[in-house]
């Protein structure tokens, strides 16, 4: 219970409710230290019903392949939640969750109006319940319209200049470092000058490294110091 | 870890590697009874450089709005997800977890090539380490081109036919319950017949309700019975 109220709080639900409880868990989570608000203001009630009564949507979720939830229309998690989303614009929607033991059962399925399947494998469809209901609720928030990057850490590009002189310090330390003439090439700063490219630094990481090999042009004219 | 190790495998993940475990923790873990496979063949590695030798790509995940991160590209979950996705196609992929109190360090963040961040809500961005393993490799799995519903209880339709004698045994029901003498209006048999082609109910719940109607019928008939 603690867990799914975990969820809800991470993706914005606030409205939790829970049917029957089991009363030593169900007090002991919400009176806990660092209870959230939502788990300490969860309404309790005697039945699905009275729960659900000022919703327009009943959803249940199904772990799959259960016998009794092929009573109902089931819908993938990816695409019963636009149905969700569209329908959360101005009414109410409640996301029946059971316990982890037992699922929901007979009765309360018979007031869904239709299944929430996560794709789950075949194998090993049985999620735990906290996970379950973040995951539901991840994907009502998913934006899929979501830039990439959202936070990029320097995104302007290291200049030609800036690559350029790279290339020349690097040619200058393994002209020091020997490494030059043990490996005669036919053009080796622009073998460099390629990899510099190709990797293409930011401005501030081009900045960083050439002042990494500049110490360490220094280094190797002044091995003493 | 016992969460995570469901988490994967329910999306069917199997390689789970695991940096320089709480020792008891991890044992107890893994041995427990109904431990999972993938758990029980967890590698442990001693650094996170071991751990990740063989993946072309590291993807870090971050909690959010924490300083150490904003030295890494941050990509949306939902963003994100595609590359991680390319890249699994014909290469290894390592998604870092960090521990739940602490989170990854600034040293485990030093091997990420970018950092996935799940859009939990600003005032509550920290999730529960299964919770976020979940959501992450939801992501991964989901599928865009799901179809609505995957598995519909009863497609086909009552046929214009059953809605018709569906409209004609309310007709007698409400003719024998005193209903239309009660109500007497235009034309109520096309009010009824306009309820049941609304509610479009579907073949089998249309001879559920003719079953339910005719015993109404019958027993508005014969009282005594």
């Amino acid at each position: 219970m603690g867990a799914a109220a975990r969820a809800m709080s991470n993706f914005g639900f606030a409205d939790m409710r829970v049917v029957r409880p089991y009363e030593a868990a169900f007090r002991e989570a919400r009176s806990a230290v660092g209870a959230l608000d939502l788990l300490a203001n969860a309404r309790e009630y005697e039945t699905v019903a009275e729960a659900i009564a000022d919703c327009s949507l009943v959803v249940g979720t199904s772990a799959g392949g259960r016998k009794r939830d092929a009573l109902h229309d089931i819908h993938r998690l990816e695409a019963g939640a636009p149905v969700i989303q569209r329908t959360l614009n101005d009414k109410r929607v409640a996301m029946l969750f059971g316990s982890e033991k037992f699922g929901l059962s007979n009765d309360d399925l018979s007031h869904c109006d239709w299944l929430l399947h996560i794709p789950a494998r075949d194998e090993h469809p049985s999620m735990n319940l906290g996970q379950a209901v973040a995951v539901c609720l991840y994907e009502l928030i998913r934006d899929t319209a979501a830039p990439l990057p959202v936070q990029p850490f320097q995104t302007e590009p290291a200049s030609a200049g800036q690559a350029e002189l790279l290339t020349a310090v690097a040619m200058e330390v393994l002209s020091e470092s020997g490494f030059l003439q043990r490996h005669p090439r036919g053009n080796m700063q622009a073998e460099v000058r390629r990899i510099v490219h190709r990797s293409r630094p930011n401005a501030k990481d081009a900045e960083v490294a050439l002042g990494m090999m500049r110490q360490t042009l220094w280094k190797l004219r002044n091995p003493r110091n």
